[in-house]
């Protein structure tokens, strides 16, 4: 039987914060074919409102510290504010959306992170993906827009990286469907050259992205990040792009991992 | 065929907001056997935050007066804390939850309060609830936990009061189901003596509801909110019960509101 195609898209806080990014970024959303789940951040709304609230937002290698009352911001600005937006924002353009976090319908659960270096606070690791959820709402044609918060099944809410939920839920639907995940990205994809939006690499496999950290031409923040992409293509995910918001559509822009050539 | 019977249970700000009176109700709310819905309000915490963040509340007959900066906070408060914390602490009790708001899945179209003597900002009069979103959810044994959030179908979230939306949720139900609605309340029903909570109506009908307000026995406030229970007996729901939350699971306490007498 022949897979059916799932694309899974992320989307970078930046991007759904601003009133007219988010329009033109849901604009060319919302014109791709076939089953489609959005998964959102919105880190700049939670620092803000944090700020408003009196809540200090503490930043470790780009990670947020959570402590309870930061849980309660992410859980606000993320499960509510940004993501509602987003899907009331959908259905008047015509798509069923349906906004979720990893809590509802026991979609994704994690464990709070081990004090090791750092507490990190509420942040949750994922642990498991019930994909029979996402099927039954993809087969009613519902589009799921997903906040980047879980849960530890004991009534505790964590905070999530989004470009991690982005990829385990991709691994976990490739059980069922042929998936693509996209991570939109602020460049044009994976550059050779940091300063040069014209340097795309074109393709990444799992043996080429360990060169690339050796040659130092990928390092720092973005080796998590990448890492989410090639364990995706490992796990069964048929290919990841990282592209630009604005390519969003046209598949022949950005970087693609695959196994490919390996 | 016998219709199934569902459960639409609303409960009031306050007992949500607090750890312990959440606690004690979602304990009472997960041993009621069979279909079951939730809708919660949550204008205490709204207010809280508000404030915090230098939005200002303004009340008129206890409804609030829902600006731009207002709608962010009820969206972020009732679509994500509240609703994500019950349906947190339900999973933990092995009951599916799915939190979510009217917009999810067009659920609950509305449309903007015209202005005449008051302008209330973006408040949502209820137009239409899709039934089907929450026979499809019920047939897969989720737990719909809904916050008070409306959409206008053109991009525009809108603040809803909850008590009107378990009202026109359980009239819709009612179409397929054999459907019970109970509103959890402060006192223990609707009182003959407002100072006497042992002085409850045990049965209300449409024309002794009326009568109750020729006799100020019903007054002020309590017009509109009674007026929700009339509705939806007189729009097919089997029975209203107006409880104490502590009562949820004893169909003896409160009053009722039926067509039994009339």
């Amino acid at each position: 039987m022949i897979k059916q195609h799932v694309k899974v898209i992320k989307v970078g806080g930046k991007i759904v914060e601003e009133e007219d990014s988010l329009k033109d970024f849901l604009e060319l959303f919302s014109t791709i074919p076939g089953h489609k789940i959005l998964v959102h951040g919105g880190g700049r709304s939670a620092t803000k409102i944090a700020k408003l609230m009196g809540v200090e937002t503490t930043m470790v290698e780009g990670r947020r510290i959570t402590d309870a009352a930061m849980l309660n911001v992410v859980v606000m600005v993320y499960g509510g504010l940004v993501n509602k937006q987003i899907v009331a924002k959908l259905q008047a353009k015509g798509i069923n959306a349906l906004g979720i976090t990893g809590t509802d319908m026991n979609l994704i659960r994690a464990e709070k992170r081990p004090v090791k270096d750092i507490d990190y606070g509420y942040v949750g690791d994922v642990t498991k993906v019930d994909v029979s959820v996402l099927t039954n709402l993809i087969k009613e044609d519902v589009t799921v827009v997903i906040a980047p918060l879980t849960h530890d099944g004991n009534g505790q809410m964590l905070n999530t990286n989004a470009d991690t939920i982005a990829a385990e839920v991709a691994k976990a639907l490739a059980k069922v469907f042929d998936v693509e995940l996209i991570y939109c990205f602020e460049k044009s994809g994976v550059l050779y050259d940091a300063e040069d939006d014209n340097s795309v690499i074109p393709i990444i496999t799992p043996s080429s992205f360990e060169e690339l950290i050796e040659k130092k031409i990928v390092q720092g923040g973005m080796i998590p990040k990448l890492n989410n992409a090639v364990d995706a293509v490992l796990s069964g995910v048929n290919e990841v792009r990282i592209t630009k918001a604005s390519n969003l559509n046209n598949d022949l822009k950005g970087t693609k991992f695959n196994l490919l050539i390996d």
